[in-house]
């Protein structure tokens, strides 16, 4: 297995790369996890006082910190002893970081997820003298610190003062602001500006306790909600950069990147994902119609298109090999030609913008979508995979591709909303596809009374952030089998803030 | 509780505080810990083979590095991927070190001992992106350590290299050399050496694994050896300067001082090791001839004479509240009789040499003397304590309160030997002054005899330092409750340096 690495778009990602935003935060107040069945997950974290400092820890003794809202950051703690009393042995603290309480309170000995357990937010120092200053070297996403003293010597200790210096490639006050006069989506869409601040850190992270890296499927819809938001142009470029500097040697654009090192990308792809490289293009040219930037990537774009379509051509069934949604027994082919016909779309217009040849697009456009109608389109009115499966993934991404009059487009959806489908989103990343689709369809209202009714769930959470997957009938669904590794603060979720911002300004 | 800071003293101990000296040094091989009756605490590090970076860990491995020697100093260690594997989610590795190979095997979980289980030398680390390169905070003393990867991670992960930066205030080509002619003593020569250099840091350590502060006790014996090796005549006068600035309120000078913070010194006292002030600034003056230090030092000295005297005179049975040596049920009145003799006798000659006033302390060494003798030298020619105890510690500290003819000693020494007494030396630091009861019996044979005995089993089990403790009956013997805690390289033990530099140059 090898890799393409493109020397010349590495560079030009290394150029946009920036210092980031510092800003310091200390807790707010000391808390108590209880169980209470109204709260997400039957987890609340009821306030026992206000903080001051210093706090004083005795051997066996823990505490919960409430920062008050979501940081992403680095724990600076210092230490001190009581006048009258020697640190006569090291003291060992046990951090634990949770952007959720029940991060706080689930052990993790008990962790049984896929994913390695390295993600999980805890920490564990032995300070020999004090008074001490220091800091983690490790940054966290959190709202909930617990610090537990788990050493065994008998004197106390005072932490003297304790913050995070959290970080992001924005400020929250540069986010564009206008009047939302609807309370509830006023705050869906603060709370949308909020996950997409913490997200944007050295690249766009797709969120920050986990993976730290860049995913396309996230970055195309992180760049959008950006458009309209902090308007990063520098980052969202070099993210695209980054993704045409490190590939597979199967040509494909990666599903991430690792921007940190060698060899930056796995092996693994998704088709979708590397579909998602023209948009993430197109998106940006029709935001900052920067069509030098078009011509640079251009020829990256045209090669994703034409790689499906080899594998369209010969073994379509090998575009199951997409992600298209967290949900459990999918067939994601139907979705694929919707996905297909989507960005050779996009890309048809990105060669008109430059000049290049696009006929033979549009004929593949036309050969794609007469496969999707004739094999799939039931007469129901419904698009069902070759296994008889009808989802609501299938029914989205046929009518983003767009290959019927938009009354029959409408017909699809409406059929799809009032059937009982056992295939329906799991993930906020899907649900903006669905938005998408009712957008297209002429259907703003049905799409903000959509956000209203799913994202409108955490703010009676009281969620800071949007998170990573959210199902009402099951707060402990995790797609790596652990909630606790779920992300609270997720980039793909935070688009809301782009669809009420089309709504009032379109 | 309040405790005397006296800033002038303070300011000239700061004064005398260098930058430490940094030696790099690599493991030298992997071992492997086994079982065998004929090592010390019936394990042996076995090689398993040289030790080449990288190193490859998968997750749950583990491997146990051996430097080849003991090492004081801080762990530096870089991390790496393989070429063509990301570093997918944080590596977690557990750090385990260890002076002896029990510590490595001894899981920390299952100490009971008395001392904070903060002196276990452990550290767990995630580490989020690789190549790393870092070091850990604290300062450890070893010469194994096991590197465990505990996070559940599939990838693979390297350690590119790892090292300790060692510390001490000396080097051991700084230390004077002779020619040794016995090859054994040559080695625990060596041996002492090497133990006093561990321990010589900021301050003369107890022992550099654990504690990290400054006790009177043990500065003594090591000033001593530093006498007729390194010759670091600063860092004595520091630390003597050390004991001067931070006393209790009582005005006693106290055990041991904290150098890094206030409060400095605890409220816990020994009269044994108070009393030590004299000779720590007797044997200074008797090395390098500096009278204004005795001139600033014995308003001090002094003071201890006289509060030990106090008590002498009204709460005699208070004296066993002295340390003596590590042997429970011990009954210390005699003994410390002793060492108020012993110590006033030193007292004398320093009022001697600048002009003080010194008749009423011979006053009160001929009343102790005197007291000593009529009321514990039984008519069997050994000392025995009021509730009947006779000790090897009753019969060495009245033979080095010297209230008896030297062939009384003699025989005092002889009938102990042969006797079968239950309280015998536990600690090397006791054995010292046997040793020097030995030598102001002109019975120098015999001492290097006892050495070779003593001291020649640390040869035998191959030990790279002198240990805390030492029961050859017993390799588990713990003064805290748990082998695991003890300290392998002990300043109070280092003193045999001392006393084979002066078989051969007397």
């Amino acid at each position: 297995m090898k890799f393409i690495h493109d020397e010349n778009f590495a560079k030009k990602a290394k150029a946009l790369q920036k210092p980031l935003k510092h800003e310091t935060r200390h807790p707010k107040s000391i808390v108590r996890i209880e169980r209470d069945e109204t709260a997400f997950q039957s987890l609340r974290a009821v306030k026992v006082k206000d903080l001051a400092f210093p706090l004083t820890l005795y051997s066996g003794q823990s505490v919960v910190l409430d920062f008050g809202d979501h940081c992403v950051g680095y724990l600076h703690y210092a230490l001190n002893h009581l006048p009258l009393h020697i640190t006569d042995s090291p003291v060992s603290l046990e951090f634990t970081f949770g952007e959720f309480p029940y991060e706080i309170i689930k052990s993790p000995e008990e962790y049984i997820g896929e994913l390695g357990n390295g993600w999980l937010q805890n920490e564990t120092r032995n300070i020999v003298f004090t008074p001490y200053t220091g800091a983690l070297e490790r940054r966290y996403s959190f709202r909930y610190l617990k610090i537990e003293r788990i050493d065994t010597a008998k004197f106390p200790i005072l932490v003297a003062d304790l913050y995070a210096d959290c970080t992001s490639a924005v400020r929250l006050s540069d986010a564009r602001k206008f009047d939302i006069p609807d309370a509830t989506l006023e705050k869906i869409y603060d709370m949308s500006v909020k996950t997409l601040k913490e997200c944007e850190q050295d690249v766009f992270e797709d969120g920050p306790k986990r993976d730290r890296r860049l995913w396309i499927g996230d970055l195309r819809l992180q760049a959008l909600t950006d458009n309209v938001t902090f308007r990063n142009e520098d980052l969202v470029k070099r993210c695209i950069y980054l993704f045409s500097a490190y590939r597979s040697d199967t040509r494909f654009v990666a599903q991430c990147v690792f921007p940190d090192s060698s060899p930056y990308v796995y092996e693994w792809l998704f088709f979708d994902y590397s579909l998602f490289y023209i948009s993430c293009v197109y998106d940006f040219v029709t935001e900052y119609d920067d069509l030098s930037f078009v011509k640079e990537t251009y020829p990256m774009a045209l090669e994703q298109a034409e790689r499906v379509w080899v594998v369209f051509i010969n073994q379509r069934e090998e575009l199951n090999a997409s992600f298209i949604d967290w949900c459990k027994g999918l067939d994601k082919s139907v979705a694929m030609l919707g996905v297909f016909i989507y960005t050779m779309k996009q890309l048809v217009s990105l060669a008109k913008k430059i000049g290049e040849e696009y006929e033979f697009l549009e004929k593949r456009i036309e050969k794609v979508s007469e496969t999707l109608l004739s094999h799939f389109f039931s007469e129901k009115g419904l698009f069902v995979t070759e296994n008889g499966q009808i989802s609501w993934h299938s029914q989205i991404w046929a009518v983003l591709a767009n290959v019927l009059p938009k009354e029959k487009n409408v017909g699809i959806l409406e059929k799809m909303k009032n059937s009982d489908l056992e295939f329906y989103p799991h993930t906020p990343y899907m649900m903006h596809y669905y938005l998408e689709a009712l957008y297209s369809c002429g259907l703003k209202d049905e799409a903000i009374r959509e956000i209203k009714s799913y994202w409108g769930k955490f703010v009676d959470y009281n969620f800071d952030c949007c998170p990573e997957i959210f199902n009402s009938s099951d707060h402990f669904e995790s797609p790596y089998g652990a909630p606790e590794i779920n992300s609270a603060c997720h980039a793909w979720s935070c688009t809301p803030a782009y669809w009420i911002y089309r709504y009032y300004h379109e």
